[in-house]
């Protein structure tokens, strides 16, 4: 398997990404491929000991920062590392991306040059999130913030697709995430879509407040990606809040400090579960390619994780089980 | 001033009910009405010593449930403690009502028999949320799932003036929940009600990343009721869960309960700053009284502190300045 990874991703590039890629080179003895300046990137590679064979490097001068308007930069730098990259899949000289860069350009390079598989009207970003009971996922999470009713549908096909294939977790429950749990609540999208999702073959539990998110009980929870993105953000912000508060009172006497450090252990043990680093990437479903989007602060833990991610995802042909369904059993709905 | 209680509305109705009415009557002198089963009603009361000029009791039968279909129980039971107490509003012969019945009822039945204020075209359910930096204001918060762009502006003059008049707030800023800070951002609703929110005369500061809604940096942040709902209930739950697994995990070992003990005057103080029983209910903003919805959970202090804010929202005329705004400077734009 060959995976192309964009060196210039993220706030620690390429230092991050190049060590990364060296420690998911050796432990699961994939081809590497990173794009960004040469040598920069072989600087980078030189303070490692990596196979040569496995670990290549393609040259590409520009990098696209998160502040550009995303398909200007797209079209305008031909040079970059992402589009390099991006171009890489769509000529399936890579079986797959990871880029730690600007959200924007990613999934609209993903849509333009790699494309989407047919039959799918709208790809979605989904992120695995660390819950209570186990991981669950949005879909979508952002990429697209208006939506009707059936890309929602394709959401969850592609969620179970992929849960399947790289979680293994057989016929995963599906949910609607909605402000309330009968099936007449929500706004105009939400009730359409739960009618048309009763009538799939799908394991769908009905709708899912957003209070009960967290818990993981649900597996692929789907939404529009302005929904899905508060949800996440919400997520990230209050979980940070509270532990930074947390923190803030345990300092504030003597008795709460010793009992702070007594809890060391929980402490830690709760941030490792509420790592988004444990779980890769968000995986960009639905289109032709295996596409990661890793967060941009990734660390080389991250990347190498993304990497495992792609290689499951690989191994496990779940691109051609997308296709399957879409190519074969849908149609165009637009 | 004169408050009428839903006697029956809430999970603890109607002891917590009667009993918060006893303290509030105490401690604010406020005249205060109580609707209900007058028999039942009378012998929660006559557990208290309490003022009998101050506290009276409007006999109602019936009780209107959660679980019914809103209009129709509002049409069907006329003679439920929550019907006679929202005609006591609009009779004029109470100044204020607090409801902790079921939520799609209320709304609707302030809608339906209070009525809008002239120009307003959704009233907003706009609870007070304890950030932590401050309180904050989400306006829609479940009202209106779906909503035009010129909805959030109301929402933002409504929240104004309530942060001015109950919370003594100047000036409050205004954000608009949005996935992302840019004024691009955003689905069609947002996109548009950046543009008009701009050109109001209001503290307006732009896109709230919903990550940053719990530091409650930004007092009054506009949505439509779906993504309210969504970053409400999220709030709740990442909370709830968070604070759960903790003491899940302190029980763990002897060590980390033992930090526990030593913990608690921290957990305490959380618990107490998270509680959303000191900000009394969410009002019902953009109806021709003074409408809150009290928390289902409420408890006689949760009771307590609606009547004390809808005083506060009388003894500052904020209805009359919320008239003033809509009924003279803006037109109904339907």
């Amino acid at each position: 398997m060959r995976v192309v990874v964009d060196g210039m991703g993220g706030d620690y590039s390429p230092q991050a990404v190049v060590e990364g890629c060296v420690l998911a080179q050796n432990e699961y003895n994939v081809e590497i491929i990173i794009t960004g300046p040469e040598e920069l990137i072989l600087k980078e590679l030189e303070k490692y000991s990596y196979n040569k064979e496995k670990i290549k490097i393609v040259d590409a001068k520009e990098v696209i920062s998160p502040n550009e308007a995303p398909v200007k930069a797209l079209k305008t730098k031909k040079d970059s590392s992402m589009v390099k990259a991006l171009q890489m899949v769509r000529d399936k000289e890579a079986d797959a991306i990871i880029s730690a860069g600007s959200t924007g350009a990613f999934l609209a390079g993903c849509t333009l040059i790699v494309k989407r598989i047919k039959g799918i009207d709208r790809p979605t970003l989904a992120p695995i999130m660390p819950g209570r009971k186990g991981a669950f996922m949005i879909a979508d999470a952002g990429a697209n913030a208006d939506c009707k009713p059936h890309y929602l549908v394709q959401f969850a096909h592609l969620g179970k697709v992929y849960f399947e294939s790289v979680l293994g977790i057989n016929n995963p429950s599906i949910g609607l995430i909605n402000i309330g749990a009968e099936e007449e609540k929500g706004n105009e999208l939400t009730k359409e879509a739960h009618k048309l999702l009763k009538g799939e073959s799908l394991n769908f539990v009905g709708n899912v407040e957003p209070r009960d998110i967290p818990t993981g009980e649900v597996n692929v929870l789907v939404c529009d990606g302005f929904v899905g993105n508060t949800a996440l953000k919400m997520y990230e912000g209050v979980a940070g809040n509270i532990l930074d508060e947390l923190k803030e009172k345990i300092m504030g006497s003597t008795r709460t400090k010793i009992g702070g450090l007594l809890l060391k252990p929980v402490f830690k043990a709760f941030k490792k579960q509420y790592d988004y680093k444990e779980y890769g990437g968000a995986a960009f479903l639905g289109v032709n390619g295996i596409c990661i989007k890793a967060h941009g602060s990734s660390d080389a833990k991250a990347f190498k994780n993304a990497i495992k991610q792609a290689k499951i995802f690989y191994d496990n042909k779940a691109l051609d089980k997308m296709k399957d369904i879409f190519e074969n059993q849908q149609g165009n709905n637009e």
